[in-house]
């Protein structure tokens, strides 16, 4: 990664902004601009350089992993010695992240900042920047999205009915571990049956039930990127009802995606899941967005929500998941990522969205 | 969990400080203070009662978890919603975690409040409360502890040079998840060889050597509490040096277990390890601090370390992990989880401390 390239490009942007520093406090983004992956740290952009903080259980990690930065481990707290030296510095005005600084933390740098410089609120200063990701950022999300579809196929093997989702959830992680995966990219969701209508059920020590959805969502991190899928397969025999909701699931989420274009807002991409939804009279069961970024955070903007206004642009890469949850019945979503080109989409999921039942004699597909 | 008597707790807390309501951000005290899990939410506590708010993709999920609290479901953000019921009501004085709440969101909350209600910082209000567990915790507690345990064996069984770090995770974390686990509580560290000499050194692609220390750290959730353990092994037969590294850290531990009990500042136990170091020529090695509390979180007050004042309180449970860190050599790292007791501590960690070398035989004492 060209950490010189992305400094360089956020002392632009500082400059537009008429600041002379930035402190960086949130650790995807400090991961950005230095490569620093340790849990504590702050990397401070001012007079045209980088300066990393860090404390000392740190120290040895931080010298082989930090690029294109000064190394600084201060003896006490590492935001007042941070704080001590924008003071001692010709820097008259420090933007801070607004969205991952404490109250407490701005309260303790600005009583050591006192007059000696101005303190100003920035929002998604960096994180605009990583929201178009560079090609080799592509790749390793690439990669990462591959290895967490692997991981579908070694669930769709392992369930069966009476198995805990605990254990489902044991399966896919286990195998993402001997495949590699740094870790998983969030709390690994297996929600069945009545609790496939939850969005966000966790895997429980519920049995998987002999007939019903089963929601999976889960995600690995490799090489610092993270992947991100949802399937919903069935296990027994479905019912119409549950395929008319698969199905519509299933159109809502290619209407997205077929909606993803540089120059269009985000929204759109968000209203055009939601259109198909509620055709199929489920607009109030379809409780969340559509999406969101992915790249070294799960969650990173832009948002793919009706309200944003964010404009995509080619390297952006985004989650398109609509869902759909009937209370006391069931739920199911679909999630690809996909890479926004120069004219549409690329979906880097390559996982079957037909629709699976798993039976005794193993998947099949119900179309 | 008898949340009402915890709200109850809160409030007098409250009272005494002259706030007429707190607004609760901080995910694990909303869970302490009404039992819900999920990902986003703010808990208002005022005019004696408590709301919580959360955002329609959790309403079946509080539905179901939420007790002793008025469940609302606003259409926009949670947060705009919050601040604008709180200065539609009589509250004057209303407190925010200022630990847990970021600049931004106090920006929007301060722009809707106005002059209708002072916004006041508050710190570890409801940490404080949760820093002594209830009995029915301690219990969960060392439940968590005993799983996070048996995976110890399971990771001396499956080391052998030439296995990935990651493969050594992919083992403790498996079982974990087949014993019930909700999670791991942290990102598991496997840091073996030259590695040990990270305190932080995560599972990595590094092949376990033929000959160095192993470096294991690592905790389960169960019942929604964490429990976090180390223990440092040697592959091969170890020389006099590594066993010398081994007995110091191993007699810092005991130390500091030793001067833990009611009545003591947390700084005391800290430096009870650090004068063994120091007398073993190895306080520079001890580049962190001796422990910390666990609970719902990984890492909760009080923190163990030189300069802190909490005065130990039966019901508290800590950790005591000193460790020592050779740069270009290797380090040990040996830690349990203990529960302050009326007149001294209880270790609850039932695994072994004695010096475990893992040969091709299997693991033998070393002693």
């Amino acid at each position: 990664m060209n950490y010189s390239l992305r400094q360089g490009n956020l002392l632009e942007d500082l400059s537009r902004r008429h600041l002379d520093a930035l402190l960086v406090t949130h650790l995807p983004n400090v991961r950005y601009l230095c490569g620093f992956t340790g849990s504590a740290g702050v990397l401070v952009v001012a007079d045209g350089r980088c300066t990393f903080f860090t404390e000392r259980r740190y120290r040895e990690q931080a010298r082989t992993e930090v690029q294109d930065a000064r190394l600084v481990v201060p003896k006490g707290p590492v935001l007042d010695a941070v704080a001590r030296v924008v003071a001692d510095s010709r820097v008259k005005t420090v933007g801070l992240e607004s969205e991952h600084m404490s109250v407490a933390e701005e309260a303790r740098v600005a009583r050591i900042l006192r007059s000696k410089a101005r303190v100003r609120q920035t929002r998604r200063l960096v994180e605009e920047r990583r929201m178009v990701k560079e090609p080799a950022e592509v790749e390793r999300l690439r990669a990462a999205v591959q290895l967490g579809s692997s991981l579908f196929d070694k669930a769709v093997a392992a369930i069966r009915p009476g198995m805990t989702e605990r254990a489902v959830a044991a399966e896919i992680e286990y195998a993402g571990r001997c495949a590699g995966a740094e870790g998983m990219a969030f709390e690994t969701i297996v929600a069945s049956g009545l609790r496939s209508a939850l969005p966000h059920g966790l895997a429980s020590s519920q049995p998987i039930p002999r007939r019903g959805f089963v929601v999976l969502d889960f995600g690995v991190i490799l090489g610092g990127y993270c992947s991100d899928m949802s399937r919903t397969v069935y296990v027994g025999k479905p019912a119409a009802q549950a395929r008319r909701l698969y199905q519509a699931v299933r159109d809502a989420q290619q209407a997205a995606i077929e909606a993803v274009r540089p120059g269009r807002t985000v929204g759109e991409v968000d209203r055009a899941a939601r259109a198909v939804l509620r055709r199929a009279g489920l607009a109030r069961n379809f409780t969340h967005s559509t999406g969101h970024g992915v790249g070294l955070e799960i969650h990173e903007p832009p948002r793919i929500a009706r309200e944003e206004q964010d404009v995509l642009r080619p390297g952006m890469v985004i989650t398109i998941e609509p869902g759909a949850y009937v209370p006391g019945y069931g739920g199911v979503r679909i999630e690809d990522m996909v890479v926004v080109t120069t004219t549409s989409c690329e979906v880097l999921t390559p996982t079957t969205k037909e629709f699976l039942a798993i039976q005794e004699s193993g998947p099949v597909i119900c179309s």
